[in-house]
């Protein structure tokens, strides 16, 4: 098996988030709504996308420590050094976020989401838009 | 900004799940138990994890055809070509799959966790594992 793969990036984010400290810890803590340009090659990957779909964006934390493997959760040291894979930590690894959003509107030319409620800086990279889940099934234990 | 990153595999796949007609469509829908084998280097990113934790777990599955834009979805021609980007479909630019699961039992030497439901191959290598969203938020919508 390769120890390696290499992502492509399909899209970027433009939000008005600019700086880390603007940035809150997750989604759902008063995030802002922000586009995703995604890149014109990518055009057909979107057909049949449309307001109020709900999808989970993929992107590349490139301000990450991809060297870290122990964080205080949420940045507080009063909680107990933690491993990354058992927090949502952007330093990791792989630094790669997930967020989920409803889509808001859809344009085709160029191609861009708007979408909310999203955590990340402007001009982070997106790496994969997929379908989220089903509510019947993030119900389940 | 540059257009691609590179992922390093943090573990892998030990599964009853061979070949891919033995593979259901989604973990829900009746994946059995697998084992995440954890390369050594990451030990220190499980720290905390405990049984029944709930972590997502981002997979590289490699077997995807990383040039499909649109699909059939769930490979039934039934249903209306789609854009990857609105399906769960594997065959996507960044073939990056990603399976809510339980920690069943957790093992440090060797780091190996055992956890479920996971619908993917024996083998798939592994790219990052994080902390589920609480449920509290995955009931917004």
């Amino acid at each position: 098996m390769p120890d390696h793969a290499q992502i492509t990036f399909i899209g970027r984010i433009r939000s008005e988030l600019k700086t880390l400290s603007d940035c809150p810890h997750q989604g759902s803590e008063g995030a802002p709504e922000a586009r995703i340009e995604i890149f014109p090659a990518y055009l057909d990957a979107l057909d049949g996308i449309t307001p109020d779909t709900r999808v989970v964006v993929l992107t590349w934390l490139d301000r990450a420590d991809r060297t870290t493997l122990r964080v205080h959760p949420r940045g507080n040291p009063d909680n107990p050094l933690t491993g990354v894979f058992v927090t949502r930590s952007p330093s990791r690894p792989n630094p790669i976020g997930l967020h989920e959003v409803r889509v808001i509107s859809v344009d085709r030319t160029p191609p861009v989401l708007a979408v909310a409620p999203l955590e990340t800086l402007d001009n982070t990279p997106v790496v994969d838009i997929k379908l989220s889940w089903p509510r019947d099934v993030q119900a389940q234990p």
